[in-house]
């Protein structure tokens, strides 16, 4: 392969860093109305009314709409369809949306919204996901408060316990995650050609917001166009949030027949953004004093918020991931999504896993203490292998790197060198190393089959070069780059004239969303499959004008056909296309992909879950300050089998924000909500990490254990590279101190309240 | 059928009738600066320097450039590549655009132009085509001043003209004809992401503006993107203009890094713009006594202007329509495309036809008058029939319903009742009737056959609605309804839920232009194919859904699918696209389609010129005041064999569109130009007809002859209602009067100065 494999620069690198990127605040139209929107000021009201007199009063302010105002279907159409566009008679979080202003500026509409009266009535809210699952409590969703719940029941979880020489069980909790993209939440819609609206904006999932647009406004799909603008970070904190702000933006465009922006500010992102689950784990493992794991059962909850967007799903992924990337004969999980009156929780890097992740690792190491192993030996014993059975006894197949990954990092690592007891450690200050893994099922996986499709338009121009659309999202990944590298290879077109254009729902159909690590795999296969077809179509003029026959060896070499057999033989890619122009060959195609083969079976919770898996493994070493709780990550290595890497560069930055990202989880970002209420809602008060606290070098390892079913063999690289990092530096500071914080993030406080209960 | 064939509404109906469509004056952007252009004074002028430190030290003004700053090739990629982006050493004509401004405002980029100081040395000019024909000329254009030049040598033309008893010549002169679309050129130009560019703007041909693009930037294709606004009319005119319109504001763009806009006055879009080309024939034919003509020799010359730009195949479709739509055995033809220091004459409704036909139709009336024959008998014993030979030896198919659409008209304009030799008539206001035939070749042809082809993108939403794109355009002529309806028949899905989007050049590959009554055909064909494609993956899952086995007939009918057997078996189309939906059907398709077998030898000029042919017939009534001079016309009776007829009325509203053109062609529309400057540059000095100036009612005729290429059996009529105008209209005036006027426009001075000549 000549692209594939290759560290070409990002598509986008040069718009980024000279400013010219256009974001969807740079967008201007004539006539532009802004946007602004009324909230519920408490977690639980009931809406008496609306008195919008006074805001319609304001000069400048050209509407205020509610509920009544919406021609279609007000429920935003997640995977439930409870969330409703606007308030009606209750509002059930603080920040929900109730209605809507349009005005000339942002300053005005803004100033309108303030002027917007609700009149409620404050009823009691609950906001304890524990307290939520009590038959007493009141209830908020359904007759259980449970959006859904799952179960595994894998082997005999009793004989395996029975089986066992030490059973360990803890619990473990973990905080809400803030995405903290660069750029807050914000869509632009306008009217289109004949009754059409079209909107760009800041997303992941054009077609998730092609739904909502067409219900809200009840209009047939075909005339709605779902644009992505620049994109400035998403994390998946922007999968299902942008269906409410297009739904706004263009609902507005719809009923004052101008173009309207909506754009939030920080703060406001902050308050009504979807963020990561707040996790409770209660987890335990048997196992044999060889450190042979029999037994593990897991109680997986998570705090949905008051409606359920993305819950079911996000509990399915942390659910089918539970008990770690370990061959266990017997495990039982229960899960459950679960309803409080806060803002809802949504998609964020790792979808559910990083909370059971933070779990299993670091009881997997309370396991290693309680056997007097090294946590490394106690890994490596139980690490998943081909052949291994999962979790949900889907067999492990050729493409499990786990153990080399394990091996590899431990080594550069120092692991060996590093490891020793916490006990035998003393001073103030001390140093510790920590380790965690993770299996990763790559896309959506069986319970997302009906989405697991991909197209990909395929496009030769008659100098040669091509554009190819796909329906899934460059939001600061490296999607466009790794997809013209697919996109090259295949074609034998220099990487130069290969552009991925912008995300657009009326190029190709409903192509899934831009998540779970899928873009790779799904529309590389997509374009694929296009890039074959065109093949087919142009190899025979390659052929002939070469005078090479349909059974001799023909390759594309550095733009150029080549016969194998006589090298000398050989014709530019662009003189080809050009005579098959000139002879009307097809040059376009729409390129189609699907996973087959994924199962579910909801009543064992066993089933071929994923096509694939990525296998993941951090080494973290870090310095405590015990005095202060203060942590310093001084190494993280971080390791993963993504099998055949397209574009090295691209993955190790993947791996290295994603540390970054994890770190920040693990130790720093600490949402703090009072009563439904968030009280630091911006970047003073909410503390990510900044260059300062992060090592100087973030170590990449790669294994490349090929996967059939991707594009050359790729699997995915996107949410792994977060998961492993808070169980890491948690072991990490358990070793360094004998410290175990069960609950994330580890901050100082939590380090120094432990130290002084220990003396 | 239950969708093609009916009067469905207009699809931008209501947009336009609500003002609600934006063309590309209504389009804004942030920073958007205006363009304007500096152009030759003269005809022709050898440039000694521009100087452009008055206009940049205009507040504003934001660049002066010239061909200097071009980064790519400054030769407009047309036909030939002889025409200039800029003007390097010498302007070839008034109104050639020497340099461009750019300025943040309009008023203050015109105010900068004019500050430009182009410092030159006249040339001497020609104006004349006949002139510049000698041998003696100075040359302008290679050793010859001929842009091209076409033979046809059908049968023995000496043997033709010596079997004749009656043999006529004549020489018929016409004028330009200015397309007077109501918006002028006018094209929006942005940097897009990674280099790319993007261009909106009024147009009918996206493929040849983005060859302009990308050939003037210097960059591949893919990063050109050329997007069609609502486009007020176009006729021809813009369908080689905007390649300079849009390369100049691509060009501003890429130079200032800025969106631009450059939107022409209507006096600069008079100036500079292609027109008709005024055209030359000497055309004699040979008749035997009982009217059939034996032979026909015509000599054809269109004024080409300064620039080849369309002339070669303006010149070329009409040489192979020349001799008028009938079988002669012997034809004999040789024509010329010249230059001269004029502005380019380009494309308009005809193409090269109304010329000719104005001549021949002319003179059958000449012939007719010679033999003492009734006209309409002479063009039915001649009149071309299946199996038929055409003017290239080509055999004329089964879809020729020539006989039945002139015997049609004739009735309806009381042919028998109201034609009588014009000696007969007296008085100073007397009544005549004319007619005119013609025979039309539908879309490219032979000679642009490297062009002949489509892509269609159609895409089904999972609500079953749908979006069909394609490379040709809406310019007003009813193309998205009809291609809807045809899509709508072909998938079963209601007409409502069929929408054509925007043409844009990143949705499929260069599609050939939109000219050459060639969009329901080309188009629909490829429209065709993708549903045929899409249709295959959807009827087993609605035979499925019905339990219809695979030999089993079944039907779509409003909206369902239907056993034919058992129409109780029925499904709504939308649950089966529901079906496809969950099932992972791909459901997109880029349909193809591309026109085989036509052949044109150029030496002989004989060959299958084009696939099907559509044929026409005009019947005028005019009332003539020979004291004034002044034509009223009391009736036009249009009648076209289109094939199948896909909207009625849009088949009407063409046809009556037409015969006001061809009437303003004929009777009104009379530029002025001395010297190479135009006199009448505006709507006030250019009469084009108003409402006051048609008959109460235009009546349509339409007949069926189904041509087996053209979907659902259609043919053409974009071009074909304008044609038969011109010579109808002036048989009249010679019925009504005696006086025969050779030279278009048939205006009244023309007309009183033929009344004194007579007396």
């Amino acid at each position: 392969m000549e692209i594939v494999g290759k560290s070409l620069p990002r598509k986008d690198a040069l718009d980024k860093v000279t400013g010219r990127a256009r974001f969807i605040d740079d967008y201007t139209r004539k006539d532009l109305l802004h946007a602004s929107t009324v909230r519920s000021p408490k977690p639980h009201i009931r809406i008496i009314s609306v008195d919008k007199k006074e805001a319609l009063s304001l000069p400048g302010v050209f509407g205020v709409y509610t509920h009544k105002d919406i021609p279609g279907d007000n429920r935003v159409p997640f995977v439930f369809q409870d969330y409703p566009f606007l308030a009606e008679k209750d509002a059930l979080f603080a920040g929900q949306p109730i209605a809507l202003v349009a005005a000339d500026s942002r300053e005005r509409a803004q100033e309108a919204a303030s002027k917007v009266k609700i009149k409620y009535e404050e009823l009691p809210a609950l906001f304890d996901p524990l307290e939520a699952l009590k038959p007493e409590s009141r209830k908020i969703y359904g007759k259980d408060n449970i959006f859904r719940s799952y179960r595994i029941r894998k082997g005999n979880i009793n004989k395996g316990f029975d089986e066992a020489d030490v059973i360990v069980g803890r619990t473990y909790t973990t905080n809400y995650q803030v995405h903290g993209y660069l750029e807050p939440q914000g869509m632009l819609a306008e009217p289109g050609n004949e009754g059409s609206v079209v909107v760009y904006g800041s997303m992941q999932c054009p077609f998730y917001v092609l739904d909502a647009v067409a219900a809200v406004l009840g209009i047939p799909q075909s005339r709605v166009r779902i644009v992505q603008a620049t994109t400035g970070g998403a994390f998946g904190g922007k999968e299902d949030v942008p269906s409410i702000v297009a739904g706004h933006a263009a609902l507005l465009a719809y009923l004052t027949k101008r173009p309207v922006k909506l754009i939030y500010s920080r703060e406001e992102d902050f308050q009504s953004m979807s963020k990561r689950h707040p996790g409770w784990v209660n987890i335990r493992y048997g196992a044999r004093r060889d450190g042979k794991i029999t037994a593990c059962q897991v109680k997986y909850v998570l705090d949905g918020g008051a409606f359920s967007t993305l819950s079911p799903i996000v509990l399915w992924r942390g659910t089918v991931h539970s008990a770690g990337p370990y061959d266990i004969p017997n495990v039982f999980v229960d899960s459950y999504a679960v309803a409080t009156h806060k803002v809802p929780s949504g998609a964020y890097r790792g979808f559910g896993q990083p909370q059971v992740s933070f779990a299993n690792e670091s009881l997997i190491d309370e396991l290693a203490s309680e056997l007097g192993m090294d946590p490394l030996d106690l890994r490596l014993k139980n690490a998943v292998k081909t052949g291994s059975s999962t979790i949900t006894g889907q067999t492990v197949g050729e493409s499990c790197g786990l153990t080399e990954v394990m091996t590899k990092v431990a080594k550069k690592g120092f692991w060996k060198k590093s490891w020793s007891q916490p006990e035998k450690k003393k001073g103030t200050v001390r140093r510790g190393i920590g380790m965690a893994s993770s299996i990763y099922g790559v896309a959506l996986g069986a319970e997302g089959q009906f989405l697991e499709k991909s197209t990909a338009h395929v496009q030769i121009y008659k100098d040669g070069s091509v554009t190819v659309a796909v329906g899934n999202t460059e939001m600061g990944q490296g999607a466009k780059t790794v997809l013209s590298q697919i996109a090259s290879e295949a074609l034998g077109i220099n990487f130069e004239k290969v552009d991925v254009i912008e995300s657009d729902t009326t190029r190709i159909p409903d192509s899934g969303p831009t998540v779970a690590s899928r873009t790779t795999v799904m529309c590389g296969n997509a374009i694929l499959d296009g890039c074959r077809i065109l093949r087919e179509r142009i190899d025979p003029v390659a052929r002939e004008l070469l005078g090479i026959r349909f059974r001799e060896k023909m390759k594309t070499s550095q733009g150029f056909f080549v016969s194998e057999k006589n090298p000398k033989k050989k014709i530019a890619v662009e003189e080809v296309i050009k005579k098959c122009y000139s002879r009307r060959v097809p040059m376009s195609v729409q390129g189609f992909f699907r996973v087959e083969g994924t199962t579910f079976d909801r009543e064992t919770g066993l089933g071929d879950a994923y096509f694939a898996y990525t296998f993941s493994t951090m080494l973290a070493e870090v310095e405590v300050n015990t005095g202060t709780g203060e942590v310093t990550v001084l190494r993280l290595v971080s390791g993963h089998d993504i099998g055949k890497v397209v574009n090295p560069q691209l993955a190790e930055g993947q791996i290295q924000g994603g540390a970054v990202q994890g770190l920040g989880y693990g130790l720093l970002e600490n949402l703090v909500m009072e009563k439904g209420i968030i009280l630091n809602p911006n970047f003073t008060g909410y503390i990510m990490p900044t260059s300062m606290d992060v090592p100087d070098e973030i170590e990449p390892v790669i294994a490349e254990y090929g996967c059939k079913v991707g594009p050359y063999g790729a699997k995915g690289l996107g949410e792994p590279p977060l998961i492993c990092a808070a169980p890491a530096l948690a072991n990490a500071i358990f070793n360094a101190t004998g410290i175990r914080v069960r609950d994330l993030p580890v901050i100082p406080e939590k380090i120094v309240l432990e130290e002084l209960r220990k003396k």
